[in-house]
């Protein structure tokens, strides 16, 4: 599945994100896919900062992560992460996270963002730049 | 929907809770119902420390938020828990975020979570134990 | 030495916080300050929300923990706190964690906070209503 | 005074990092002098995870930061990392933090660590490979 991904980025776990139970707490995987999709936004061209420029920020609305396997302090994780459907105000990052040297699928994820106007914080359309971008970057097939 | 809830705890909002956006950062949720569960299995009966001492741990197998409207420093929030379903290696608690002063409801949410065995890590089935504890603590119209 | 002090709150250790030594990860001690210099300064009359709505904040220019002893998972702290110390600009929150239970001393702490102007973000003096908070609290002896 | 660092990691931060005051959370860069001397150890030759199969752990006894200037969400840091003094049965590493365009020092800091056998979890020489790996990476002027 992670193969279908154009982007990842990597993460070193850190001790602190991981517990007693020896392993990445499971909380800290949100703080991943945040890292991931304000890199991947970055990378098709409409960071974050560019958007609040614009005038228009995201709310998350739905955030889940599906725990495939354990990962370790010191592990390098691929943060796999693209924008896999856009609807009319809100949008869905997807994401899948790998193991670097065993390639060990780790856990799975997606985060539902709604745009909002930065000032009234009311939900507006998705910007055409960010549907632009993605459609370039994605290419026609993840549509 | 947070009034079938029989079990809360409350959580005052720290500041290192708190990002840039001004309010709770999304993942923070998840140590939140972290804490919830910990305190809902002790209050009926089931603690985790003593599910340890047993030989049976969990293992979160998914964990969901829907973000219902934004929480800030120093709220204290009511995170009412319970476990809604209970299947044959797995079960499901289930979360609502409301805010004391205003009655906001500020999030949903879910984490599966499933019984191993403490040292072969194995899937095992669900303890009685824990089953007849949420059943008379829930009563028989939650099943 | 902690029982000098005439404040404290009581913080019960999460998951979350541990790592995989098993214990407190030695960071979250200064969120357990930040938390207690928060209700300490309510204590005493001087909450951080009213000081901002005078126009004043801090910032932190030190912190510092002397790890004493391990904490665990569900283990609840006292963490106690006073202002020991106020300069011109500067005053000190002084610590003490204490575990609930057994007793045990496991860390002692500082933070120094330089009161600033909310807008200008320069140094003022520290205002008069938290000199004479702290007197009233802390009596006498502690200047 | 960070030109005197032979050595340094980056790290960018994340949002979840920073704090409603809209700068990163002052606890954090305990995480970050965290990262880098894990990174510190390695590059010298001596990593924490050989150093455990040796018999041999660390335990902080003290962590002190000042802060210097506010560093910000998606900036890059320069953590500077050093082992400054090896004393008995204690070393402290040091750090400094530059952002990485407008070589602002955020902060500078320094843990002092301890070292004890993993198993009975006492204090015991500092180890000699680690004096040697130092000297060999410091050279004589660091000491």
């Amino acid at each position: 599945m992670e193969n279908h991904f154009k982007f990842f980025t990597s993460i070193q776990v850190r001790f602190a994100e991981t517990d007693a139970q020896g392993h990445v707490f499971f909380g800290n995987y949100f703080t991943y896919y945040d890292v991931a999709l304000t890199e991947y936004l970055k990378a098709i061209g409409c960071g974050y900062q560019e958007m609040l420029a614009d005038g228009v920020d995201f709310y998350y609305v739905e955030a889940t992560c599906q725990y495939k396997d354990r990962a370790f302090f010191d592990e390098v994780l691929h943060i796999h992460a693209r924008i896999g459907k856009i609807g009319d105000t809100s949008f869905h990052f997807e994401f899948s996270v790998v193991e670097e040297n065993s390639g060990r699928l780790i856990a799975t994820g997606r985060i539902v963002a709604v745009a909002v106007d930065h000032n009234s914080r009311k939900p507006i359309t998705v910007p055409q730049k960010l549907r632009k971008a993605v459609q370039a970057f994605e290419g026609t097939a993840s549509s």
